[in-house]
């Protein structure tokens, strides 16, 4: 069988010890390694026929509704029956590739309870929260308004004669949209309303703790009107019950304020909050979490690629009788090894981003707010940078595999249709570029000795900083031209006053979270080099330096605007890149071995990791439905009556 | 309703004469508006149960399908009551946007049988095709070959003794596979298989006229394995049964090779076709149509897109106590107005490529070969550049829409699915591009008085010319520019003799196609001026001057690498965009509204003629099924043992 001679000998032919990378890929924040944990939990859920996936293509949504809670449920059993750690069951939530609104639940609803509840509400419910006796969602986004909370709707007045307060949605657009597991999931939600005093003194949007549906029944109290807000685009997230909630003067204790910060007297009187940017952690916290998650989509993705890429034949036939592997053509490698270097990347630096997050939830908790607006404009930046990058990755890798990449069956569809909301969720792309902009620009204007590590290429601004002229062999070189790039953007967007230039923005924050990337990656090389073999550093430095390098061919419409790059350069870059990939090309499918990614968790017939990907696809197509039956349903219904009137027609 | 008000002084803004440049936009190849005939055809369709799209997003693929075959009963059946034109029918699909397997049949199987059946086929099988006795599909691609026709692996065996060919799939791979109809409705194919004489001798792919099915009960003939090969990425194309079959030493009979060209005597001796390039034709025609179908994909998601930026009001609020219309944003019409300037180029694109493809086929058929070569790259390169722009230019839409253009509802993601394929089918863009190139190096050695209209840019190399300073306000200027790009990089190709510089054959393959509709776009600004009012004519002359300035951002590393532009001319380029952008705003719903297409249509809350979008979310909300329960299935099943799970911890 041609196609596993071809698998087998692409294995053979990889330099690096895959498991060795594997481990350093894999090892989480606290330097232990996570394989064996992922190992052993996805044996657990692969082997469990409740988490079995060949029906999964062909049922409703209801039926993936009622799927995803019944796996959700599996996953809960198996944690007490196999006495389970958190940590483990984050890691089963995280192998399955079904987008589920229990993350809500322990992603958002919950953290927010616990980090935000005065000391009475988390008396009456923390416990319930953790053990799940209720299960919690987020209610932000309204119909009429997403990123922009200040303008949202939704009040929350307080009744000082009740000590209640009491929510009200005044118009259509106020409802809550888009909110996860409040379709038909949740039972109680944190709900982000305008604060209303006695007077009608608006505060703006504070946080509240609201019942949604009885314990009893599981149906909504009275004054809730909520459903399910309908599918997705491309079937995604088609698990999830995002749902939408109207309140009719719904009232709540005065307790169910989340109030560790802001707090209202009895009397109505608002106490501030110490420091009125605190609940911005959250947000934060979700966004590092999308960094390590593009990266975990777009290294599914490539897996498919590369794999397909070596045992699929095309072409003229050679002297072995046999036709070129794809992957062999410089077309077809030079679009795909970029991507593996940008999966390596974004999965290291989703790492660095959780270590970071730590130390700010610390200091954030102890009361220092030092590191709040850097966090802010990083996770921003990178949020954007990472979901807009491997949307367009993932596509890329799915037209790299001809015409079955539009197969369900290669699952690289699947991957697309899941991530694609990254892109305008948790802050839409271009509202949180407008933000990065405003964050560069005012630390352009710092001393650079005060430069955060977001910020540090804005010392290239400062007298006596002389722009080199880049060698495409050193890393230290490109990341410094990658530098350069942001600060000379920086500087154009703080003298343009005009906005005559609609993609200003978006380059900005490009150039300044590429930069900071950039950094990143130096680093990256020299944990390689300190951490595993020599010829394995050096594999892994070959895929960085492809990293920088085709960084800087994505924008090199603004390095020769800006005259850091000139036109002949292009030539040797593009030369430079192209060296690379055929180096590391024996490593290819070492490299996407070393993401640990198996069979099951891909669900793809053309990424299978034996290459028999004609033998797994004709399986998979067995299983349709229509194929169930000869001759279909439609047949009496319309097929013979059209072809009955065509022989009507043909005797005429 | 702000919403409505929004909406109607947007159509006030208008300057335009929206009925007249609807007339110029839809006016057929023989001059005639064809706005009356469809607006007669969808009045009847859109009226009718069976055409009725609100269960749509919720059904599976299997009822997907038989919902597909009894619309297309339903559609012959007006052409029968109604009596119909054949382009009244052809009308009538083209204003569904349902992929349906009928269009196999009338735009691949009965051309092909017409074209090249011999006359004793015709005699037996021409009027059963017309009249659709008989439902045919087109099998060309296998499992494992797709693009290169010359690998494909079936063959026809003439056996002299019987008068017969037998048809064989000797390997997996050799499985005819994403063939449309022919999973489940087709009961006829003509098929591509290599021809072997007696001897053994190959004489590659040729076609022969195969049934398939049986016309008493609609089951597969013996010796024919056949079936839907499943369900697409992103549920694309759901409607439509792309099968696979394989054939086990199948029979049939001599006379069902379309044997009009090239021909088998009795005695196994093979007859030259006069032209081996005959059968193009086909492919030709339907990459031509490919143009206008991305015109009209890309003119729907950018009505939707310009709909809703009116109406949605996001930002800070203003004097009035409103927040800004979003259209009003540069980042957003920055981005959506060039769009549409490609839905219009593409429209009137596709309609020039129809009135050649007319002057090709009648030469064609009369033996004149001399305008295959240029219409095969033509049809190429616009393929490419059409499809790959179009399916950026949908997502860039449906971005531009915030986090509601991921709900299914808003109606984007069904274009972007259903159009998806259209980059890797007909000749895989990649595989294309090559193509385009070679023919571009090929007439770069021509005298320049033999240039071809699609080569014309190649004069540009010869001695004596040359490049002027472009200014940014006259099309002819930055027409000569783009033909410029194409020149020197086709120039470019010739010398480069590795392929170091991989991405090199899909810039120049881009620029040889941008060059070409830049002089088709130059026509169309002149057309407009002879048929329309002055000041009609000077609107549509800003958006077709958008259309080129737009068209030189998208590639300005090439204009800068090459020294066709300087740096400090990006920023005047940039400049100039905006300002026609400017000018463009208050016709911005006028020209969308020009396309015509109706509520039914396009089938989006978002894209709402009357500008009611929240209402008409709302209403679509309502029909999903989950919402027809107050309390799903899932709750008894799972989410009750979840939570009773929780009390019983939480009593721990």
């Amino acid at each position: 069988m041609q196609n596993t001679v071809d698998m087998t000998n692409a294995r053979e032919s990889a330099t690096i010890d895959v498991a060795a990378v594997r481990n350093f890929l894999t090892y989480d924040i606290d330097g232990l390694a996570r394989w064996e944990q992922k190992q052993r939990i996805e044996k657990v859920l692969s082997s469990d026929p409740m988490f079995d996936k060949t029906n999964r293509p062909f049922i409703t949504r209801t039926e993936a509704y009622s799927r995803g809670q019944r796996m959700t449920n599996r996953i809960y059993q198996l944690e007490q029956d196999l006495r389970w750690s958190k940590g483990d069951t984050v890691v089963a939530f995280s192998v399955l590739d079904d987008r589920l609104p229990s993350g809500l639940h322990s992603d958002a609803f919950e953290p927010v309870i616990s980090g935000q509840g005065s000391p009475a509400l988390l008396d009456k419910y923390a416990k319930l929260v953790v053990t799940r006796s209720i299960l919690g969602c987020y209610l932000q986004t309204e119909l009429g308004h997403g990123s922009n909370v200040a303008q949202l709707e939704t009040t929350a007045t307080f009744i000082p004669q009740t000590q209640e307060f009491e929510i009200h949605s005044p118009t259509l657009t106020s409802t809550k949209w888009w909110i996860g597991a409040l379709g038909k999931t949740a039972t109680h939600g944190v709900l982000q309303a305008k604060l209303i005093l006695p007077g009608g003194k608006d505060m703006g949007p504070h946080l509240f703790f609201v019942p949604l549906r009885s314990l009893e029944d599981h149906k909504l109290l009275p004054g809730i009107i909520a459903g399910d807000i309908g599918p997705k685009a491309l079937n995604g997230y088609v698990s999830v019950d995002n749902g939408y909630a109207r309140f009719d003067r719904y009232r709540i204790p005065k307790e169910n304020m989340l109030s560790k910060f802001a707090q209202v007297t009895e009397d109505g009187t608002y106490v501030k909050p110490p420091h009125s940017k605190l609940s911005y952690g959250g947000m934060m916290y979700i966004r590092s979490g999308m960094i390590s998650h593009s990266g975990s989509a777009v290294a599914r993705a490539i897996t498919i690629a590369i794999r397909y890429a070596t045992v699929r034949r095309q072409g003229e036939r050679g002297p072995d009788g046999l036709e070129q592997q794809v992957i062999t053509y410089p077309s077809v490698h030079g679009r795909l090894l970029p991507i593996l270097s940008r999966a390596y990347v974004y999965v290291l630096l989703g790492r660095n981003m959780f270590k970071s997050f730590g130390t700010f939830s610390r200091q954030l908790a102890s009361g220092n707010m030092s590191m709040l607006p850097e966090m802010h404009a990083i996770t921003s930046g990178l949020k954007v940078l990472c979901t807009a990058t491997i949307m367009d990755d993932i596509e890329s890798a799915r037209r790299s595999m001809g015409g079955h990449g539009y197969s369900a069956f290669a699952g690289v569809g699947k991957l697309y249709a899941d991530y694609l909301p990254s892109v305008t969720f948790e802050g839409e792309n271009f509202v949180l570029d407008k933000q990065v902009v405003r964050a560069a620009l005012k630390a352009s204007k710092d001393d650079t000795s005060s430069l955060s590590p977001f910020s540090r290429y804005l010392r290239l601004l400062h007298p006596g900083k002389e722009f080199p002229v880049p060698s495409w062999l050193d890393p230290t070189e490109v990341v410094l031209l990658l530098e350069w790039r942001a600060a000379v953007l920086v500087q154009d967007a703080a003298e343009t006053d005009d906005d005559s230039d609609t993609s200003l923005t978006q380059r900005v924050s490009k150039a300044v979270a590429e930069a900071f990337v950039a950094t990143q990656v130096l680093e990256m090389i020299s944990t390689a080099q300190s951490s595993l073999r020599a010829e394995d550093a050096l594999v892994l430095k070959g895929l960085f330096m492809l990293y920088l390098l085709s960084t800087v061919e994505g924008s090199l419409a603004d390095f020769l605007t800006l005259n850091l790059i000139k036109g002949d350069q292009t030539k040797s870059l593009r030369k430079a890149i192209s060296k690379i990939c055929r180096e590391l090309l024996p490593n290819a499918i070492g490299l996407t071995d070393a993401f640990g990614i198996s069979d099951w968790e891909l669900d793809s017939a053309l990424g299978v990791y034996d290459g028999r990907v004609y033998e797994a696809l004709w399986a998979r197509v067995q299983t349709e439905p229509l194929n169930q039956t000869e001759v279909p349903e439609a047949y009496e219904e319309s097929i013979k009556p059209i072809l009955a009137r065509g022989r009507q027609l043909a005797k005429l």
